[in-house]
């Protein structure tokens, strides 16, 4: 498992080691949390050392490989290449030239012909896909749902373009679009705009709808919604949180649910063409 | 003249003077900038009094309209009507079910309706308008070029949900769409992202790239870009700033050129089927 940020990755691990499977951690220097790592068989590895990493994969008898945890774009300025980065540095140019969709793909394609099998996250932890249906104990009303089917209509229509996976739709008014900032970032703007009166509109109004993009290779940089989304979305004044049914992971369920529930906001698994 | 924020609207009154027609400004209270309206003809008054600008305009002996200038979605629960805005309500309350388009859209017809003519400022001061070509001295190398197809392609695609004019490519990758939060802000996050280190593009690269929705109602709302725009894609490390030609207003063009210059951006109008 290639380890980034956040405790999702020490999540799948645990419930992966639960179902019988010995998991080996790479953590990635400066994104893994030493904490989520520790309880693990791990090595720490830092980005562009793709030798070192092939050589302990081997060492260690590791087949199959997933990539999870928040592990955002690097600059391809700021990486120190091992030898056997080199030899790949032609491959990881041509990737890091398109957008983070071509970026990951590349970069799955390249460790495949390396002789890993790469799965993705819901493929060693099925259960950490949302399902269809509510996750909390509130639903979405009538305005709400046409709310989400607003935000899922413009998440496809910009979906070819590897643009962000979110976006926040408000009274049939789209109120922001995620790209490089991330859905944390997107819901403080929501706030922010409501708190110097450019969004008028009263609290308990509005959606976060998040959903992959059409296509996506799904084995990597899954759309994830955890605690942290719950309190953004209530920090937004919105009414709740639409995600896509089989198509988003939601990090810590349990907490999900009790924020959620706490908060008076619905949180919902609906199905998409994609999703489904 | 109905006068929402900025220069704007005093520039436009300006050129439409100088061709011999005289103007009357009603300046929207909490929008219109007292020193711009002040040379001009005018009347002060509130959104919702409807009635009111109907009686007004009757007086002035007006028959063409023009809307322009800064003039946010404000919230229906904010306004105060007059009788003459009460008759109107129901259409009003109907037109902000929808996007800002519709709204616009509605308010427009609803004053046809009452026997004005509205005119879109580019048809009373045909030269607001971007032209094709270098707006400055500079002009966008190929990486921009394609930074620019992608982001003309991008608002072509999110144009029917009603969001943003503009957005921000750089090196084929969309670092951010703008919906509520305006041009401006959606700078003055890239600027902040680069400052945390959420991109990591060097300075120089990347595209702001605006243009009308497709099938817009041109007679109010147009996208506007102007020197402060132009602060903004330089702070934000840009490369350069792309507009619709035909399809978006260039505000203080003298002064758009003069700065674009000093900061060594490019400003370009480019061709697009819906600007043609």
């Amino acid at each position: 498992m290639i380890c980034g940020g956040g405790r999702l990755p020490g999540d799948i691990a645990a419930k992966v080691e639960a179902g019988g499977r010995p998991v080996v951690m790479f953590a990635i220097e400066g994104w893994a949390d030493p904490a989520v790592v520790a309880p693990f068989r791990h090595h720490w590895l830092s980005l562009a050392r793709y030798g070192t990493f092939l050589r302990l994969m081997r060492q260690e008898g590791c087949r199959d490989l997933v990539v999870i945890g928040i592990l955002l774009r690097p600059s391809l300025w700021q990486l120190r290449p091992d030898l056997g980065t080199v030899r790949v540095l032609p491959r990881i140019v041509r990737a890091f030239r398109g957008g983070d969709d071509h970026l990951l793909t590349s970069l799955g394609r390249m460790l495949e012909d390396d002789g890993c099998r790469l799965l993705g996250a819901h493929e060693v932890a099925p259960d950490i896909l949302a399902a269809a249906g509510p996750i909390g104990a509130r639903m979405p009303g009538a305005r709400d749902a046409a709310d989400i089917a607003l935000g899922l209509g413009l998440l496809a229509a910009t979906s070819p373009f590897d643009v962000g996976q979110a976006a926040v739709v408000a009274n049939r008014h789209v109120l922001a679009v995620e790209a490089a900032e991330g859905t944390d970032r997107m819901l403080a703007r929501i706030a922010e705009l409501r708190e110097i009166g450019r969004i008028k509109l009263p609290r308990g109004v509005g959606v976060l709808v998040k959903a992959p993009k059409v296509g996506q290779d799904q084995r990597f940089d899954m759309p994830t919604v955890g605690p942290n989304t719950i309190d953004g979305v209530a920090r937004a004044g919105l009414a709740g949180l639409a995600v896509a049914a089989g198509g988003v992971i939601v990090a810590e369920p349990q907490e999900v649910v009790r924020r959620a529930d706490a908060a008076g906001l619905f949180a919902v698994g609906v199905p998409t063409p994609e999703g489904a």
